[in-house]
């Protein structure tokens, strides 16, 4: 039961934001140029990293629902995601995106964690001044998300074929950044 | 020296922000709502929400910067925002702001450090739905801006009256919003 009444019941950080649709307009425009930025990073890359950050960060609900979000991106790739999250060194995904989830690593610890040499190594590996700032503000608002999320106590569904379903409508639709734009949220299909 | 080339020499979360619009427009949104909505909690709580998160994760800019807005709210009252930073419980602040920033103090750990049992002492110390959720946003999202600013090594100014100069603009001004709607930041005043 969430900790306070979000007054629907709405799973994870989609509860939260209905219950304040003034600050959820700016978290899905964040989500959405973040998430779905075609520029550098891909898709795939995006979501591997914020689903890598809220495993570390212990976020049931981020962590399978972004997940799912990558596995369709990864054309169906269940075990590249698995292996990201467990062990990405290990992990079929070229060397830039081992250094920028190493950067993202240490940005889940505290900024302060990120050292020159981890810069290097991605810059070295491929990264751009604009992949490694990329990879820096997803890692940083994963941890927003994730806060958010757990610190509020939001609904995790515990049915495990919801996570697809709504991965699959965030990935031809986006985040939804539209639908937060007046006082009220408009109504959206409800997985 | 920050990390990557951020194309500007702008201090703090303004040279990563200049650098990258685009997200730039959400969090400056974000942070203008959260920080400046007059309902519930005041303009000084959530800047000392934000300044107490913000010295818990050792980010000096931050810490800093929002420490001289809450000042500027407070009427100039330096010793509340120090004695808050260093032991908000001995402060004087209402026993609602004390519960609050309790679980800012969790949300700061990681979301599901937050337990009912905070919630509890919120609500009977007078705090709203809005205000919990709030404040969990508030501390989430510093969360974000913290490892945003450290995690780039972002220009900390070591003279320290340019922060309640800048302090003073957005306090009168906000927190510039309007200023990050295309590729192009508008030209706003180097402090």
């Amino acid at each position: 039961m969430p900790h306070i009444n979000l007054n629907n019941d709405l799973p994870g950080i989609r509860g939260a934001m209905a219950f304040r649709p003034e600050t959820a307009a700016p978290l899905s425009e964040l989500a959405e140029i973040l998430l779905r930025d075609d520029e550098g990073l891909s898709r795939l890359d995006r979501e591997l990293i914020g689903t890598y950050v809220s495993y570390l960060n212990d976020c049931f609900y981020c962590h399978h629902s972004h997940g799912e979000i990558a596995c369709i991106y990864s054309g169906g790739d269940r075990e590249l995601i698995n292996q990201v999250r467990n062990d990405y060194n290990s992990a079929n995904i070229s060397s830039k995106l081992k250094s920028l989830l190493a950067i993202a690593e240490k940005v889940q610890q505290g900024g302060k964690a990120v050292t020159p040499t981890d810069i290097e190594n991605a810059k070295k590996a491929g990264a751009s001044d604009r992949d490694i700032h990329d990879t820096v503000l997803i890692a940083a608002a994963f941890c927003m998300f994730n806060r958010y999320v757990d610190g509020l106590a939001t609904l995790t569904p515990t049915d495990m074929s919801s996570y697809p379903l709504r991965a699959k409508q965030i990935a031809e639709k986006g985040y939804g950044s539209h639908v937060y734009t007046s006082k009220q949220p408009v109504a959206e299909e409800k997985i």
